[in-house]
């Protein structure tokens, strides 16, 4: 047989990646900050590397991707809010070092592309960057059958941005120093495998079923990555946070002694917030042992600031009435560089 | 029934990522250079900012995937190229803005870690990155069940360089200017899945057929993406080049127009140079037309430079010493800003 092969025959069709792309640049060009000096259509993205208001600037950059949360998206068909959830799980990585972003790049990789999904996904990061005031720099879009499952998307982000070197965090916690824990949005972007099997498989449970008021659980699940940035920033330029943790794959378990010198260990009170009901919904369906859900769920604490006991009350009302709900979850002491949860 | 789920049981194994990451530590570290301030292990990586050789410096970032060649190394099962692929595909993109490479983030998506493919591909890219002067400052692993095909691996790189603002590319190629072709190594990271479906479905052809001397099939496919910033980065510095283009997706066609301005053209002679055979193997088991080839393949040029027509001469003895095959390929010319391949 001597039909003639051509690259959209091969399940690459470079013609409606243009077309998608086109459709999202106006909300990618909102983005731009005044650093940006090239954006979409280069080699590669620029942005002004000058910092005159920093005496020693460090750049601090992270990647990240949203998991099999890409998964409920397509149950539920609302695509929306996953470009909110990689942007901010990106932001609220480098605030951990107490940078501010600067720009993002986003990967799109799926076995076909659809316009719809596409044009939700990107437009929705273009719109979290804009948000904080961040440049969406660029990007990349790969169709590769074969390596995807049909009709299945990943997302990845990759983020930079600075902090002068002299307001670098983690900066020497001390025993004696507590923990305020923020309340997450709900799973953010971890653990969605072993949600989906409890719910889906052995809760027998659908994304259309009701849970909490005027809601569906699929809905529940998607609530997009909180975004911590705006209420925790200004209080980062007056030096009165020792470290902050943000509450990803780990659980608080693995990442509040990230925030913490290795003789130092971290004492939580569980007893001090209660998780919301999703998270019981997802133990129940999977009679998931306490300990594992600690360490694949945020729990409903999406980060935790570690201060000076002194400090914390005026943070916590600082905080709230930014729209944070925060409290204290724990405190600091002596120890193994580790999290207890007692 | 009431068996106990955990994560694992949901396709997500943590220790065995965190094994897997352990066993690549070292050779990630050889990569950090002195703007490292903190890698591995923290919620971001940290990396020197300022830049007191440069009087304006700017940052070019880019972020990229290596397509569809994961399937041709599953089917070889030599996955050790394509961490080259992914790091040189990235370095040379923004090569042509002038920029050297500072600092690499990597994504390893997966529908199931297999630690010898993950050290494999996290060594290749921390190999390839200490090559160039660049540190491997970040990364993520993601285990996908349900996304990704089964034993299907995407990989994801992005980077950031930095070039002062008075070395910044490309600055004003002119009519009369020449395109001085550097030969790639093979396919690089494009077109894959044509080639595939051209030589497997199409031809019948397998990645354990021979292909030219004591060579396979796979092998040739697989050659790595070829790294040309030692050879051409010095150049840079002199001021004699106005312009460079990458040939990835698009080809030739799409690529040159991206350095040149909205009034210029870039006349390409195809007499030039010989396309190595593999391109004319694909095409004959494919049938695929010349136009179509010439979209979707580099053809055998990885990297086109522009540069002033007295000064190619010279530029092509300093390349040809530094290892590259170069050839004057064309020139530009007043007109639409398109590539003409005659």
């Amino acid at each position: 047989m001597s039909e003639e092969l051509t690259y959209r025959d091969s399940g690459v069709d470079i013609d409606e990646a243009q077309r998608a792309l086109k459709a999202v640049v106006p909300v990618i060009k909102a983005s731009y900050t005044e650093g940006v000096m090239a954006g979409v259509g280069g080699f590669g993205g620029l942005f002004r590397g000058d910092f005159p208001d920093m005496s020693r600037p460090i750049l601090v950059s992270s990647i990240d991707g949203v998991g099999t949360k890409t998964r409920v998206a397509a149950m539920v068909g609302d695509y929306s809010g996953l470009g909110h959830d990689i942007v901010n799980h990106c932001v609220n990585d480098i605030l951990c070092q107490g940078a501010r972003p600067l720009f993002f790049m986003d990967y799109y990789g799926t076995s076909k592309l659809h316009g719809p999904a596409f044009e939700a996904i990107v437009g929705g990061i273009a719109e979290a960057c804009t948000k904080v005031g961040m440049a969406l720099l660029g990007g990349e879009t790969a169709e590769m059958p074969g390596v995807y499952v049909e009709d299945e998307v990943d997302i990845v982000g990759s983020i930079v941005g600075v902090v002068d070197f002299e307001r670098k965090l983690p900066k020497k916690p001390k025993p004696g120093d507590v923990l305020i824990g923020l309340a997450s949005a709900g799973l953010h972007t971890n653990g969605f495998s072993l949600a989906r099997k409890a719910l889906f498989e052995a809760g027998g449970m659908s994304v259309r079923d009701a849970f909490g008021d005027n809601a569906t659980l699929g809905e529940a699940l998607l609530a997009p990555h909180r975004c911590y940035f705006p209420s925790v920033y200004p209080l980062l330029e007056r030096d009165i946070i020792t470290g902050i943790a943000h509450i990803t794959g780990g659980g608080l378990v693995d990442n509040v002694p990230r925030a913490l010198p290795s003789d130092l260990q971290a004492l939580i009170d569980k007893r001090s917030w209660t998780p919301p009901a999703l998270f019981r919904l997802i133990q129940d369906a999977g009679h998931i042992a306490e300990a594992e859900m600690y360490r694949v769920f945020n729990m409903g604490i999406g980060l935790v600031l570690i201060v000076d006991r002194q400090a914390a009350d005026g943070i916590i009302n600082e905080l709230t009435e930014a729209g944070e709900h925060a409290a204290i979850i724990g405190d600091v002491q002596t120890g193994a560089n580790d999290a207890q949860i007692v």
